[in-house]
């Protein structure tokens, strides 16, 4: 019987064997495999589903139901949303994403393959050549440098990006032999478009959202209107997002359909900053409720040549992806946005976006404030902070967190979720199916799963359902034996050590209670 | 103090009172409101996303979590799904849409207005004439046939589609004088297109879904390969689809971008009948659980030539809509839908659908049957039993249902929600801010919000609160009053009757407990 192990090293595990795991078992499969599939594109089985709605309850109640208690020692206050996916194409002109949300695209004339060029990277050995090549292709590039007689570190590596349009003739493409197959990099716009009603025209396009955030701030006046909010204040999201990306990678983390988590802080411009660090830090302590590993998350504070020209300040959660180890990965974003967006949508849309903040207004006059200093500090448009992450990608953080190779066992991996986060919290087993055995475990399930999702399973060996469980991530399997007729006691079973121990039948449902507290 | 009332007759309730208040008090906002909006889409406010999400999460409980006792006396079989909206469009082929998913449409040459021929009804009177008209244009036809001096019972009423093309010349079209203005209908897709990838072509197009169905069908090999499931099964799913309506129209009941709730339940075809039956009266059960007035339910059984060619029988459940009072409109439908969509995938995708029932086969063995017959038996494409229906639907049925018209309140209306349903289950209140008040009920409020979505509300006169959650249909205001202090009670008012009581501080929580049960 193992012992509960140290923490494994991203870096030692394998994607190829997470994803076929996720797909044997019912968590991520290809979207329309049976039709070749779609890149890009990917459906959440049963498991996953499960999984990715533990952490989509999980961002709702504390941030929505149960907010974070502010610097004031109260509850911050933010209140939920769900808009539209389609809106009105205006709204993408005022956000800058008609314009500007685009990749610089190149393509290969020889292999019509597609790149971006902000990816790709060119090995430059002075009098030998210069050779492409996607840091994610590394079989490509050794072969053609192999046959050229170049080491990968020979050489000064540069972006495409940063080399000069007269350079493009001399560099050998992936997958080519001969220099000049690659195009000039083209602006390609991420977002998806459409028609709504029956005419194609320029009138009646629209575009599914590429980032949720918009609709939070088509709806800031709405909700000041109608909440009885005050300022500060935060609105939350949670919805499906849309980017027609050039180069889709590393399974769900970079998909073309995923699921975002948003919330928009709105508050007085002076005291932006403040929150700033608030809900960095608020932001971290939650991703570490998740019960993901201290070192396998970072902050990294944007350059300021990163941030977009409106931005004061941005950090990054980032996770230690099994393909980014020994390096970091974006996770969420933390965004100062200052009052860009509600300006951009005042200037469009002539709704005047300007907040009266009362208690302000009386604070200074009780300090004797001249009328425009009063005015100056209660009539601002509010500034925002903005904690945005993928729900879709904290599922696969926790698949990558959890997923743990043991040779010691029958099934050789299993998924040491934090029980709170597991699709399944409890397997409740008969050990065989004879003795009164099943209908006991089935009364126990039934009381079980009026409160917690459990699955009850007479199938093949005990040894086997184990397996399984392990697999799926399981914390606790419940077996009704031969001495619960006795003395009404089941074991059970704890995936991460594999011990048993016996517990009375009656506390079982606190036993779960106590396992899965937050 | 009023008595509860009795519930309200659907056709006294006003959709534009209805609408108006979903907007004040922040249930559903017009989408994109500050741009002019967009017809047909919708944006959720706070309460109406918590209204959404306490259905949403009531459906998959009882479907996915708990899924309803089957005939045998154990809970059926269902797991959860959640498939891409976007998909390999050859799923749009093998299901129908692409060729089949049209609604029939004439465009008025004069007004520039559409209509679908199947809605449009004309009047026509022998020697006066023939008048198209919309059944929710009231007002055009009157104006009209007052002009003709002609009454709306005079003549006899036909749908345009029922008129030859001939006549098309001879009718006069909603806002207009002239005859011969409405074109011939074209049949007009409602799939929503898109391009995946940078290049535009009709290669690279792909659709938005217009039902969650076909993701469930695309991944049933994937559910019985993986999922240790055997038949009879079901595969549920929750999420948005989109249909770009010619005319969308009553509020949410018909927009272009809507959210469903579908099962797919995957059984043997001799046992198709059975489960048709079972999952019917089961899904008119559930939505009894919702707190609807029985008598605004009905089944409506779809007559022979209603039905899809290859369903062998579908019902729905009906509703009275306000607008449709006193008849009933779709709220969900249970089909019977044959083995026609498997069959459709193995045909275009081929991929073997067939499913190989063991138990069926070791139970004909035993009855001694022939190799053909236990084959026959035992090797099937199963068939499917179909119910769906809307989550923004119920969301609309819920606020009709909810809302309560009572001239003897500050509000002058109040939603009724069944208190499991109310987007706030509890406001807390001071009476007034001081003495102690506010501290003690701050401290109630952490204590309950993290087991009940609950709201603090210090603001305006307690009357002014009630008032608002009236308006919202918060079922329960605890208020901490002068006697807290001497004796730790506080008073609960109960929002149908405005009863109040007092009940004992440490008490509130089980009070709420047992509002709040099922």
């Amino acid at each position: 019987m193992s012992e509960t192990q140290a923490p494994l090293d991203p870096a030692s595990k394998s994607m190829d064997e997470l994803v076929a795991l996720c797909k044997r078992r019912g968590f991520v499969y290809p979207a329309s495999e049976i039709y070749g599939g779609l890149n890009g594109f990917w459906d959440y089985g049963p498991l996953g589903t499960a999984l990715k709605n533990n952490i989509r309850d999980h961002w709702w109640k504390h941030m929505v139901e149960c907010p974070p208690i502010g610097p004031d020692g109260n509850p911050v206050s933010i209140v939920g949303l769900d808009s539209s996916i389609i809106q009105n194409p205006k709204t993408w002109e005022a956000s800058g994403h008609v314009g500007g949300f685009s990749d610089p695209m190149v393509d290969c004339t020889e292999t019509k393959k597609r790149y971006r060029a902000d990816q790709v990277e060119v090995l430059i050995v002075e009098g030998k050549g210069k050779w492409a090549f996607m840091e994610n292709q590394p079989d490509t590039i050794a072969k053609k440098l192999k046959k050229a007689g170049v080491a990968l570190d020979d050489g000064e590596r540069k972006l495409l990006t940063d080399l000069d349009l007269s350079e493009y003739a001399t560099i050998v493409a992936p997958d080519t032999d001969k220099p000049g197959t690659l195009t000039e990099p083209r602006e390609f716009n991420l977002m998806f478009d459409t028609t709504v009603g029956a005419i194609k025209s320029e009138d009646n396009k629209a575009y599914l959202r590429p980032e949720t955030a918009q609709g939070i701030f088509l709806n800031y006046k709405n909700v000041v209107d109608t909440m009885r909010v005050k300022m500060p204040f935060g609105i939350a999201q949670i919805g499906k997002s849309f980017r027609n990306e050039v180069t889709p990678r590393n399974f769900i983390f970079r998909s073309r359909e995923f699921e975002q988590m948003e919330m928009e802080w709105f508050c007085a411009p002076d005291e932006a900053l403040q929150w700033y660090d608030f809900w960095k830090h608020e932001r971290m302590r939650w991703w570490k409720t998740l019960g993901i590993e201290e070192s396998n998350l970072i902050f990294r504070d944007h350059d300021d040549d990163e941030l977009a020209h409106y931005s004061n300040a941005c950090v990054d959660v980032e996770y230690k992806y099994p393909f980014t180890a020994p390096g970091y990965g974006e996770l969420e974003g933390v965004a100062h946005r200052g009052c860009f967006d509600l300006t951009q949508h005042q200037t469009h849309s002539k709704t005047k976006m300007e907040y009266f903040d009362q208690p302000r207004q009386l604070a200074a006059k009780e300090e004797g404030k001249s009328k425009e200093e009063i005015n100056e500090v209660s009539k601002y448009i509010p500034n925002v902070i903005e904690p945005a992450s993928g729900l879709t990608r904290a599922v696969l953080v926790l698949l990558c967190e959890a997923f743990t190779p043991d040779e010691s066992r029958a099934s050789k991996v299993y998924m040491k979720f934090k029980p709170k986060f597991a699709p399944v919290k409890a397997g409740i087993f008969p050990l065989v199916n004879k003795d009164g055995m099943p209908e006991k475990a089935l009364s126990l399930y039934m009381e079980l799963r009026e409160k917690f999702t459990c699955e009850y399973d007479a199938k093949q060996s005990i040894g086997k359902r184990y397996a399984r469980m392990d697999e799926i991530g399981t914390p606790f399997c419940f077996t009704v034996d031969g001495d619960t007729a006795t003395d009404d006691s089941v074991t059970v079973r704890h995936r991460d050590t594999q011990e048993q121990e016996r517990v009375n039948i009656s506390q079982v449902e606190s036993f779960l209670a106590e396992k899965l507290a937050d």
